[in-house]
């Protein structure tokens, strides 16, 4: 086997080269990229240790652990307000924050595929490192495979997050109550519709960009209030619409909503109804829903708008009693109509 | 979008049916596939939570955590001896038990590819399962994605896993030390020529069979010697030589390895003489370097030995001082050659 040649006595190509087989080897080329483009990106003292396992320091006295995965396969890789590298980071941190947690951190596992260019890793990467390290949650242990051409899409990234959440938070999707009041930090279905409008080739009016983001400082701010919130979530894949059927059905609840104090853009608004979609289904990367009892909405929502993150939060509904488990819409028209389950997949590889 | 008409009020057909790209989606078809394949399969009382993360206990006091990732891309899927979800458990349980940790919980993100067959899916999801409650090691939370055909292939794992070190265990890469004797807990090169048997359709006398297995409770056991152990590494992708060589740079040291000490079967040797392939690069799935100070090398070889997955252990070497950190290998004819590490890559795939 060492009598194969490859590159790995040459720099790395960042400019015109290619991922090859060897990269995934675990053999010499693996450590050159590893070298030239993980490490000094996401550079740490824990990813320094240099070894497959990563040694991290215990929780304070009363923490529990929080854990959580995601797998992002979006397609394009490139989109207005964010990529797969930023995303891939975003996406796992605001899991670890919806449990009450604070984001410590990332791991995270590189499927590449054989061609892919060099370039567009490496831009992917460096987005991704800036992301983690604005957010201040360090990537501190990874992996890389090579699948063949025509066996994956350019790069697929899966990140696992780990943080702490103090003793007596306790954020759950099965702790809706009757009578709580449900918040949403912003306007919906901005990341969805960025993507879509990037996959169509459309030009609107304004550009429609990913509200992709980190939202555990918006979390941690909320949490600092004092105030008794039940659940948080954030509506990504499936949108609002699925989020909410979700808790419900954890719950064992039924919910009302007003369509009309649900923020949404005029932009995203107009290319859903181009594309003939519903904005409730429409993937959101950097919004959360916050469910509270009654006399803390004031309190959790003033605690919103003033971050940068929720300006435009507000109150869109409440919890009500219902055996069936079923969200409900007052529309704008005056009707009520049933907000059920995204069923099937328009927006496939939205995240 | 809830006009798409999709499966989801039918069960699932895991007898003919595919995955679809719905069952990415986050929707109903989503959910039915949690709940009708994986929750039933991992059932534990983290992943119940049912949130998009989990919350774990925090470690005894004085521990510190250990965390470790891997992306699986094995082909063929299933290969004498394991399939891609059982390697998955054991190549992250090993990851963080090389760090002397006990492992504790693992997260799975599953990259689909539409049209996998169901039946295939289930049969790795429950080998999967199987291998993380018998290691007592449980999957506590998880993430689905569907990729289109032709941009996956059938099925990526990506595990994460988490475990705790107790106060004053700390091995790592960089603790080899000139003196320190090299040991190895069975046969090398088994997996790899296990698969590339498959994939050659090669007929040996004997099975080849993958090695795949969870080493956590043999590193317990030689731990729990009290012996100086330094460094403790899974010899996986680039095989023997290229964990050496990592090791020895990491160090800044040199090994000299005695050939004949060096485990390997019949079968396996003749398989590599095949197919021109040398076993020092053929990765491993179930097997382990350990170094250690010489005075406990008897100490740990007897603990290796008395486990099952160590009954072939044996001393194969010896840390020397080298400040070209090269790895030697006095071989079976009486010479030397230098064992370099792996350039290039005509296994890949391989785990």
């Amino acid at each position: 086997m060492s009598t194969t040649k490859s590159n790995y006595s040459r720099p790395l190509d960042f400019k015109n080269g290619c991922v090859e087989m060897s990269h995934g080897s675990g053999g010499r080329a693996s450590t050159q990229l590893i070298e030239s483009l993980f490490s000094p990106a996401f550079d740490n003292e824990f990813l320094r240790q240099g070894n497959d396992g990563v040694t991290l320091p215990a929780p304070p006295a009363g923490c529990r652990l929080v854990m959580s995965t995601d797998a992002h396969v979006v397609s394009p890789l490139f989109f207005p307000g964010g990529d797969i590298g930023c995303l891939s980071v975003h996406g796992t941190i605001n899991d670890v924050a919806m449990m009450g947690a604070q984001p410590l951190w990332l791991s995270a596992s590189f499927i590449l595929e054989e061609g892919f260019p060099m370039a567009d890793l490496q831009r992917v990467v460096v987005s991704m490192a800036q992301a983690a390290k604005e957010a201040g949650v360090p990537v501190v242990c990874g992996d890389t495979k090579v699948v063949e051409r025509g066996k994956g899409d350019g790069v697929y990234i899966s990140t696992t997050g780990v943080g702490y959440v103090a003793a007596g938070v306790a954020l759950s999707g099965d702790r809706a109550r009757v009578g709580d009041v449900i918040l949403l930090s912003g306007t919906i279905g901005d990341h969805g519709m960025a993507i879509m409008s990037q996959r169509e080739g459309l030009q609107f009016e304004a550009d429609i960009r990913s509200d992709t983001a980190a939202l555990h400082e918006l979390v941690a701010a909320m949490l600092a209030t004092g105030a008794d919130i039940h659940v948080l979530r954030d509506p990504t894949r499936g949108g609002l619409a699925t989020t909410l059927n979700e808790i419900v059905r954890q719950s064992a609840v039924g919910m009302v909503l007003d369509e009309a104090a649900i923020p949404l853009s005029k932009t995203v608004a107009a290319a859903c109804e181009f594309l003939g979609l519903d904005p409730l289904y429409v993937a959101n990367e950097g919004k959360l829903v916050a469910i509270c009892a009654a006399a803390d909405a004031e309190k959790v929502l003033a605690a919103m708008r003033a971050h940068p993150l929720g300006k435009e939060a507000s109150v869109i509904g409440k919890v009500i009693e219902d055996a069936s488990c079923f969200v409900q819409m007052k529309t704008s028209l005056g009707g009520r109509r049933m907000v059920d389950w995204l069923t099937g997949d328009q927006l496939p590889r939205i995240c």
